[in-house]
């Protein structure tokens, strides 16, 4: 049937393919900066990295693009439904694409380059004024994005933005799902900290890193990661990468701690499951790949949260610690380790904060980037309107703006709308786990015995193999029944914390 | 000036830029393969890497560049020498690219693949006659190819090949001076072998692998080796790879030798050099480039068999090993050392052939790929004249075929024309040594102590810093004031072995 539109539809889908090919090999040379390059090849990596980038809008927004979508789409009736996916995610990047000119692209390029290179200095300075005026010039050029987008997508500025990381995400459905939290977590908070007690003894190191990493890697092939397609290896900010077919796990160690870096590879083990069990067959196509930023957070958070700082799953690794490290004593007791696991505090990081607190940190920021977004703030309102929004959600003083407004590098590196998927990405796994657990009530006691292969069985077929066939909304309703709701995240943190 | 003639040529030095980008994708993709990725990679990644090739062969052939190579040669005369050399480059690559239909390049990418696959078998099992049928296939495809790229270049069907690895290089000229090498070696290797006495006893260990790699890295060092751009990782086949700002040599490391890993670090590093040493001005344009496969392999060969296998650096080295590996004894003294490191016999293998032994393999295996490229022999033909061949030229007879023609890789790769520049590279190491010496006398007593600087200071301006903007034949002028002879390197050897 070698209709015009499936003729428009096959050249889609070559062209998709090759635009997935550089993608590919973009995300190995991100990879290989991050944990192999030596600092001088710096400068040329950077340029081969831009010629890349370049060459990949160029394939995307070159005008046969555009007449194959509008012949496809007039032949959408003799799609299959993952078919009809996979044009509809087509034409999402090619409106992402083109509705930028290339000055205003490498304009927000530059300026999010020079601000995150001005905001490491004011970091480390705990000095705001230093980069505010270029984070002023940065917000002006992505609120122009943000305008450019909208007017593409027909949506708002800020869910202009939210729709690269988050595909038909819409504020709107957040801020209803926020307000729950936020009537919910300031009055809970206290509670678990009245209710959780003195804080048991820390594990004393040091911690061999030798030791940590044989433990990591055994973690995550009991949690399923396959090591003939994948590594783990070292970076500053840990990260998952590379591919589907070789997925790249980094981690850092520190000899006094453990439980750093052993968390840290647990939750990056849960991307990359998702991205091992996304279908083959699609690969290189957009339906083939990940849903987007709150399914994939569900899945890192699945495994960290809900499964891995389980009782269940303390349980299964407490003797392999004391075996590793050589524990003993009180400190050791899988008790102990258990609470340590689960322990909450009012803490002002958000990379360090518990399953409790983190949605306010990030209820914090998206409040805020929607204002500057919206234009309803400026960036020298930000250090007043951040700690005063922190003391009224998490109820202490933010003492400088080195642990405030300047902790994060997203704002100041050109990423505005990302914040919300972190908790839209909690909620999701909570609901996802519940819905788990329910169709097989087996899984829990898999985890206490180091058995993932239940919660495996459940996640794939519901979650990873469904890859972008379906929205978020879709995918949420055909694996839990239910649109995303905060119900099932609020009555596992009750079952946690407020027992 | 903004002719059409120089608009022609921004317009291709542009182009020529990101085909560069993806070239140095292309390699760290490589690299990656061969040191990190793990097995289960292989077939996405061979997608990625043709899906690469693909856009850099659509890029290099499309319309636009003709017409620019055109354009661009009218207003030649308004070029900078360098400039006119860049042209020159991209006209080569431009034939190089267009002489082939996009059938045929694919049916030779697929009938190599194949027979590489088919020899790996046949080698482990000597058996010539089980990789005949696919190795006689890909011959006729070569031919193909060869046919083609001789009208396109209009050149003979070799030397068409030949021009692949070594621009204009011509078999007539390649001729003269194996002829000179076949008058000269088949006599003076029993000389050698009669003059070196009794081989010495052998330096016993196990050697550590953690030492053997930190004496690596300091000899690296030592030659000039910047780790700030660049890398040591171990492989199964060492090589040199990267790009210039950020070099990665591999290696392999066995414990019951040290010597193996060592030389072929100090060799690879003389091709890291010469990367490093290319112009930074010309990165991403062909002129930039380093010259071709004859003087690359000169710069390993020039480190690795001029400098390094010397008394001078013996010297320097001796008492490091000694430190290094706890050595002492007669195996351990210099001069033991030494004559073990210029150790010469007649072997079957040319990858470990001494530096006496290795022309005449190659000159067997150029003698047989031009009959076989030329029809005057057939595939069938290869084991019988092959083994004639080495009877004569090395004056023993080849047991089997896994240790006679099966042995390299290249042919049932399809790489065909590829074998003369090695000893070109031998030839030209020799010439540019010798001419270094002569300019600078302190270059000897440099490397007895460890000092790379003076050799450097000669390469760098005469040979790393020209990159392509002399043809072979006038760098090798410019450098050392005549066109390439056999001369220089049949004195090093009767300096060396015939005393």
């Amino acid at each position: 049937m070698s209709t015009p539109a499936a003729r428009a539809y096959q050249a889609l889908s070559d062209r998709f393919r090759r635009l997935s090919a550089l993608e590919d090999a973009m995300g190995m040379l991100s990879w290989d900066r991050s944990v192999m390059m030596p600092a001088g090849g710096a400068a040329s990596r950077a340029e081969t990295s831009a010629a890349l980038a370049t060459l990949h809008h160029d394939l995307l927004v070159d005008g046969h693009v555009g007449d194959w979508l509008d012949e496809a789409a007039e032949g959408a009736a003799g799609l299959t439904a993952w078919q009809a996916a996979n044009l509809r995610e087509m034409k999402r990047s090619y409106i992402h694409s083109t509705a930028l000119s290339g000055e205003l692209v490498e304009a927000v390029s530059l300026a999010a380059s020079e601000c995150e290179h001005v905001w490491r200095t004011a970091r480390a300075e705990s000095n705001f004024a230093l980069v505010q005026p270029t984070l002023t010039h940065l917000l002006g050029l992505v609120r122009e994005v943000a305008q450019a987008k909208a007017q593409a997508l027909g949506v708002s500025a800020y869910d202009a933005l939210l729709d690269e990381y988050e595909p038909d995400g819409r504020s709107a459905d957040i801020d209803v799902l926020f307000s729950e939290l936020e009537a919910f977590l300031p009055s809970f908070l206290p509670q678990v900290l009245a209710a959780q007690g003195a804080e048991p003894p820390a594990p004393q190191g040091p911690f061999p890193v030798a030791t940590q990493e044989a433990l990591c890697r055994r973690l995550m092939q009991t949690l399923g990661f396959d090591f003939d397609h994948g590594r783990l290896d070292v970076s500053t900010h840990p990260f998952c990468g590379g591919t589907p077919q070789d997925v790249r796990i980094t981690t850092r160690y520190r000899d006094d701690d453990y439980s750093g870096s052993m968390m840290g590879v647990l939750h990056e083990t849960g991307h990359g499951l998702y991205e091992r069990g996304l279908p083959t067959e699609w690969a290189g196509q957009p339906v083939g790949r990940a849903r987007g930023m709150s399914i994939h957070e569900s899945q890192s958070l699945l495994m960290e949260m809900q499964a891995c700082r389980s009782r269940e799953f303390v349980t299964y690794t407490a003797p392999l610690l004391r075996e590793a490290f050589g524990g003993s004593g009180p400190a050791w007791e899988t008790d102990a380790l258990y609470k340590r696991a689960i322990r909450v505090e009012r803490g002002f990081i958000r990379v360090d904060a518990d399953e409790v607190t983190y949605p306010l940190h990030v209820i914090l920021r998206y409040r805020l980037e929607k204002a500057l977004i919206e234009g309803r703030m400026e960036a020298a309102d930000l250090p007043d309107a951040w700690n005063a929004l922190f003391q009224s959600l998490v109820g202490v003083p933010v003492p400088e703006d080195r642990v405030g407004c300047l902790q994060d590098i997203h704002w100041y590196d050109g990423a505005w709308g990302y914040f919300p998927t972190y908790t839209l990405g909690a909620l999701t796994a909570a609901q996802l786990f519940a819905a788990a657990v329910a169709a097989d009530p087996q899984i829990p006691a898999g985890l206490e015995r180091g058995d993932f292969a239940p919660l495996l069985a459940w996640l794939r077929p519901n979650i990873h193999a469904r890859a972008s066939s379906l929205s978020t909304r879709d995918l949420l309703i055909a694996a839990t029944g239910k649109p995303l709701s905060t119900e099932a995240f609020k009555a596992h943190l009750q079952r946690r914390y407020a027992v």
